[in-house]
């Protein structure tokens, strides 16, 4: 069962190859019922035109790729439908790699869809080597969203606005009355900024000699850990702001066994406002990081990009806003 | 800046094209000090074999597509994990398709794959239309992963045994003295499996009178729901088996609600074995897929099929395992 060809829509159609190529890049040089007599042909026949077969003569396979740093932690989610929402009114899939799981065949992670042509590649969250990207920058457009590693040169960064985040959950927290604050910090770039942010929020009320920080991996173990850390040493908080989510899904645990009572004892706020933290059984105070709107920010500028706009590269900001949920209360 | 072709890579390793062809395509005819020439030629001019072109003359891409019916819910991590152990040992690389993010295009959701001739397809979840999987079965191997939907001719089924994971909680929740045990059910053929298995189970132990089934959307908010419905009732039961694990959340938070300490007052039970129930914060007693073992099997049947072995279908089911956590004790 061989499949179709583009000679059989031509015959079927009764019309001469060239033209089937035509309609189906989408000409408007074609007359309207000759147009609609090879979509149908086409139909009929279950015809596929061969994207990897255009690929060699047009570079276009009208696929992006998106290449996720882990799908276990689905963060990324919200930003993946805003980016959609952009590519597909212009006509874009979107195909997707995980840079764990094509990690151990010793190839860089992008490049099964490099090798499959894609036009163009969206970097979701925090790679091992981002100045791997420098090549690739160099052939097709890229654009990294939600993470704010260094980014090399042509290619543009969307992401949130950690230090405002930090910020607003510090102030929301300072203003419940809490003087002495803990911060579960994490690491790279955004572990940077919120931890950074947190203690000069903490100096600029006063609150300097408060602050305390225990470091953590970001995950729910790293979590649990510092919070008995921190409910060992004399002077325990009242408060416990997380670098993430589920660090702080962590604080929570450690909240229970220690026989705290969340936020009557202790007020625990994350930063992602990932669905877990929007479960009613965990109903967290986070940050959100307006991930939709990152998502529908980086389609612009990979479009952008398309029509050789973006040069050096760009960082855009967006600014993320407050979840009062839960588990933050006044001071006991 | 052209990239380089593989003249340019034949020309610096100062042998033929077709020697340089040879090589990358792995073939052993060709001399080791040769060998080395070509590849260390191709390595330092950055050259990248062209997939898109090679796939035309081959129709061999050396990439598997793997389309997921919904990232949101992560219950496929483990199981892409066991996919990437065989693939990745059989030089395969993966790349993934979510059936939810391009469903607007008004496409089939494996177009994208397809049109960029990955070698076959693993189809992981429920899709809404697993009949259209028929004609992609008469051009590629494909193999449906973690659903029970019927399949049709030319696709494997591997999926965990969900009549088996339905009666080890049920007779778990039966052994802990709970007589009146109540079901959240869910839908399609897993959905099925599950309750019919649940109300089998009580039968076979005299407790087909003290059977109660809630239907709910298998959400959290669905589980919630239902529970709020079931302990509405004049006979409450003293222990809920939810179809999954994100709706037995739901069942968590509803029973907080109303007062009911979990477990003393009331045993709840999940299936799937998620990272949410793995939470140290919820740490809820459920089935485990073990996923992993479905990932690698149907890599095994897709890799089978590649050599022409499969014919009609074949179904394979996994023994899945109880998880006994923190949210079933004795009846109260």
């Amino acid at each position: 069962m061989r499949p179709p060809t583009i000679r059989d829509v031509a015959e079927r159609a009764g019309v001469s190859k060239s033209l089937v190529s035509l309609v189906l890049r989408g000409s408007d040089q074609v007359r309207p019922e000759k147009r609609d007599a090879v979509l149908r042909a086409a139909q009929e026949l279950g015809y596929r035109p061969n994207a990897a077969a255009r690929s060699l003569s047009e570079r276009r396979t009208h696929t992006v790729g998106v290449l996720l740093n882990d799908l276990r932690n689905p963060w990324f989610v919200d930003l993946l439908d805003g980016l959609k929402s952009l590519l597909h009114a212009n006509g874009l899939r979107m195909l997707l790699a995980d840079a764990r799981l094509n990690r151990r065949t010793g190839q860089d992670p992008a490049d099964p869809l490099l090798d499959l042509r894609v036009d163009g590649l969206v970097v979701v969250g925090t790679l091992p080597d981002p100045a791997a990207l420098g090549d690739v920058a160099g052939r097709i457009p890229v654009v990294m969203a939600g993470s704010r590693e260094p980014a090399p040169p042509g290619v543009d960064v969307v992401a949130g606005d950690d230090e405002r985040g930090a910020r607003l959950v510090t102030e929301h927290l300072i203003g419940l009355g809490h003087r002495r604050i803990a911060h579960i910090a994490g690491y790279g770039a955004v572990g940077g900024l919120r931890r950074r942010s947190f203690e000069a929020t903490m100096g600029r009320h006063g609150l300097a000699d408060q602050v305390v920080v225990e470091p953590s991996d970001m995950t729910e173990e790293g979590g649990y850990r510092a919070t008995v850390r921190l409910f060992s040493r004399p002077d325990r908080p009242t408060a416990v702001f997380a670098v993430n989510d589920i660090a702080a899904i962590g604080a929570l645990s450690a909240a229970g066994e220690l026989g705290l009572r969340v936020p009557d004892d202790l007020s625990v706020a994350g930063y992602d406002n990932t669905s877990i933290a929007r479960l009613r059984h965990v109903w967290l105070t986070t940050v959100d990081n307006t991930s939709h709107d990152i998502g529908r920010r980086a389609a612009h500028c990979l479009l952008e990009r398309f029509e050789g706009v973006g040069g050096e590269g760009r960082i855009q900001l967006a600014t993320p806003t407050l979840e009062i949920r839960g588990t933050t209360a006044p001071a006991p």
